[in-house]
């Protein structure tokens, strides 16, 4: 319907917007055809700083990106991404967006410049952006969840219950506790999302940009009920936060909202055209549920490394209703008018990547060459073709998947991975199938902690590298949760979400469920479940459960 | 003392004995010196049908053994030994004693001839001896220890609790429950070291022959005050059984004693003097045990793939307590004279095999060669190596040593093993050390079991292949149970054993500690805990205790 509406109004004049996707290593341009979401052209860049390892130290978890990165990542992206296009296509692109990773903030000055692009302060890691999985500020997390704890109001009531030191208040306090300089200089932080589109409309001034709802409702404490945390909370953390209260803000928008123009300087930078529609960004999982075609009922995973877990309900549904245990849950963070749902595994594919690492240990023994490579980069087919020779039962081999802790239910980075129910004929292909299990299992403890709680889960709709090259992990997820599971086709559903909103902004769309039933990406998979399997799935379950009080205790 | 004695008495005349041990794979002779136990001639040979894997089917747990294969190894290792002496030492020689592996049964005609030496039986593996670690008989020890718990008398109170499918019962019963044949041509059953005793002395007849003190005690629920179980216990398992009873025994002998002189046709088969005497045989570990030197308050430990935990107690100190969930207490089982007591772990070096076994996994993928071999006989040297580089520490991995099931305490086939503590960090090598903590975890906690009973134990003797080739796990080991260990100089502790009966026999020693005190090997190596790893070893066991709960409710 909404497709013959727009061809009705738009079928004389092609229209293009341009998603901007900002991952952990490069910045992705997508071109998007605004009639039926057809990728029409793409560049990307690698963060040129990042890829030679500058400003992060991986022994103390600090890992950092310089705002130049951003920048010339995404010029490049940009012009790579248009230089497939005749001018007047070029000319014809009306709306950008941006996704970024997050919570990514970057301490700034009164004007909202980030630190790092001072003079002074260039090759100071604490003047960058502090990246999603930088891990310095564990102990900032206990302070600022001790403080909720005793304090009136439950700032966490909406984000899960428990603060992350993967979140900004705990990254801004860490580096304000150990950094005098730049404690002195700061006077406010902003989110790499929001730092985007401010710096594209002009107007990064941090008392008056747009700020992302997704971000702030997720990793800031924010709520409409009481906007960010008070001066007095804030005080007693570190009295520099409260004092930027002034410069950070009350309110905060959804994306599809217009931030503004791009600028001419902006404009003659990256080659697009002067004047188009900005739209406020968001953190890219919620902007790739988007892509990904969300819709209530429909659990969206990106399933990569880690794993990020979006849902979206009606506000009605969901009433005043709090779900403990997740990271979050925010009116518009993911559609407008919906309550946006995060949750997540701290650990997916890297655990299949440990394992291959673990297997690998013997070829260092091995003079380098194409054969080492070769098994090397064949380990984990060669594991699945041998652990799919055999079929799963109630006495293999069970693992607990928090290799890297756990995210959700009730995120707890002390907890560790285990191997259960081995015997000395178990194989290193038994062992590995335990583990891709191992993260079914860990997926579907979060899909019933979410159904326990009220929220209806009809199917997943998957996207992230795992979601289209192990099909073995994809089986055996449908199997595990016994539901079916569909592979979104689209390579880049971040930057798609990210162009759909565009699409909005722009004016092309009235609202974002139009510009999804347009130029949603259609499926390239659907995995069923098997009913034998998922029987015997139900029973090893119950193991995985076991296991995970076990881990509780042996930590 | 004891040496001047003998000194004075014989000091004109040599004198030799030959201690025979059967192990799993092959038969070793050992010739040594009675004035000092001077290891003074060896000979080895493979069981020729074993080691051609026939009549075994691994699927299926089933090993069996042709009754030739001992007879033909035996021959070849005696002459093998021999072959170094000058005819005048072959002439010295007085005596000799067999241990072998237990239990390890066959079923015999009426005349005491295993049933595979009768032609129409020569092929079929029902009529062979059942090597220990058969397991085909795993219905039927469920079936004997519910009978125990349903009847009047306790026949397993000597024999921790719980009969096993590795004993002489269960493997008799499963095999008149299966093979018809067999069950209609059996009359008796022997264990290998009396069947090697009776065929040297001339008598296998069931009824009269000599039966070991050590397998009768340990394997088939004798005791003194009983003898074997009664014909209404047998015929509930089946009537067979009871029939055999009056070509089975009520009285045993203990190792040392003279079962007769060896046979004209034996001492020309194999070279020995004719008439020397014949020692009543036992089952290696305790055999081992002794050639270690095996004292109260000493924990004597074979470790190899599996460990045997020996020891003894003054009869005066148990009185008549019985120690639950070992796998016996006999009178005169190791020393005449003593309590002796048989514990175990099910695998030890199995568990660096089998991990060994999982990281070789990606070799499959390499070309056969001089550098895989180099591979695969250097990992655990490399590994070993790689898991010093760094101390143990309370947020290690921990392992649980069940991967073969448990024996003790408290025997269970069906739990198994663990890795828990596991990051996304942790190395083969952080896995490995882990593996060699959790063996040294289960031999403490068989240590606390028999402590905790009342027996007392100061320190460890150890041999068996892993305490003289792995001197990084008898250091852990040392550390774990924090007591000193020595490590026994003889390579061949059980064949060594064997020969100090045999010079009781022979009549040199007028009991086994004198033998013992002449003829005892001096001690190698000894590890001494280390204080600060003891104290962190405190902490790991209590995780590692904890884990033994959780692989209890995760079978």
């Amino acid at each position: 319907m909404y497709t013959r509406l727009y061809r009705n109004q738009m079928e004389t004049k092609e229209k293009y917007v341009i998603g901007l996707d900002f991952g952990t290593d490069s910045c992705r341009a997508l071109v998007v055809d605004v009639r039926d979401g057809a990728e029409k052209a793409t560049g990307v860049c690698f963060y040129p700083r990042w890829k030679n390892g500058l400003y992060c130290d991986a022994q103390a978890n600090r890992y950092r990106q310089h705002p130049m990165d951003y920048v010339e990542a995404m010029t490049e992206a940009v012009r790579e991404a248009i230089s497939h296009l005749s001018p007047a296509e070029v000319a014809a692109i009306c709306g950008m967006c941006f996704d970024t990773t997050g919570s990514t903030p970057a301490l700034t000055d009164a004007n909202g410049t980030p630190l790092a692009l001072l003079p002074e302060f260039a090759e100071d890691p604490d003047a960058m952006f502090i990246l999603w999985k930088d891990h310095t500020a564990v102990r900032e997390a206990e302070q600022i969840n001790a403080l909720v704890k005793e304090s009136g109001l439950d700032y966490l009531m909406y984000e899960g219950g428990t603060y992350s030191s993967e979140w900004v208040w705990s990254k801004v306090l860490h580096v304000i506790n150990t950094n005098a300089k730049i404690s002195a200089a700061a006077c406010s932080w902003v989110e790499h999302c929001d730092w985007m589109t401010g710096l594209m409309t002009g107007n990064t001034q941090p008392e008056s940009m747009y700020r992302s709802r997704c971000a702030a409702g997720h990793k800031a404490m924010w709520h409409e009920r009481w906007g960010l945390p008070s001066a007095d909370f804030l005080r007693k953390l570190h009295p520099r936060l409260a004092d930027m209260l002034p410069r950070l803000y009350t309110e905060t928008h959804t994306s599809g909202v217009r931030a503004g123009g791009l600028t001419a300087e902006w404009a003659v930078r990256v080659g697009l055209p002067v004047g188009i529609a900005v739209s406020v960004g968001a953190i890219d999982a919620h902007m790739g549920a988007v892509g990904a075609s969300v819709a209530p009922g429909v659990l969206t995973r990106i399933i990569g490394t880690s794993t990020c877990d979006i849902m979206v309900a009606a506000k009605e549904e969901i009433g005043d209703r709090c779900i403990p245990g997740i990271c979050g849950q925010v009116d518009g963070s993911v559609l407008p008018g919906y309550i946006g749902f995060e949750a997540g595994q701290s650990a997916f594919g890297d655990i299949y990547a440990w394992f291959k690492q673990v297997l690998s240990w013997p070829l260092q023994f091995i003079p380098d060459g194409e054969a080492k490579q070769r098994i090397q980069r064949d380990m984990l087919v060669e594991l699945t073709r041998a652990a799919q020779l055999s079929e799963p039962s109630l006495t293999s081999v069970v693992a607990l998947d928090w290799m890297n802790g756990r995210r959700t239910p009730d995120a707890d980075q002390n907890v560790k991975g285990m191997i259960a129910g081995l015997t000395l004929g178990s194989s290193a292909p038994d062992i590995y199938r335990a583990l891709v299990e191992a993260t079914a299992f860990g997926s579907r403890r979060i899909a019933e902690h979410m159904q326990a709680q009220g929220l209806r889960i009809d199917s997943v709709n998957a996207i992230g590298g795992i979601s289209k090259k192990a099909p073995f992990v994809m089986q055996t997820l449908a199997d595990v949760m016994n539901m079916p599971i569909r592979v979104i086709r689209s390579e880049q559903a971040c930057a798609l979400g990210a162009a759909m909103f565009a699409a909005v902004a722009a004016g092309v769309y009235g609202n974002i469920s139009e510009a999804i039933a347009c130029m949603g990406s259609d499926v390239e998979a659907e995995y069923k479940p098997d009913p034998a399997r998922v029987k015997v799935y139900e029973g090893l379950y119950e193991k995985y459960l076991e296991l995970t009080k076990s881990a509780n205790r042996v930590r």
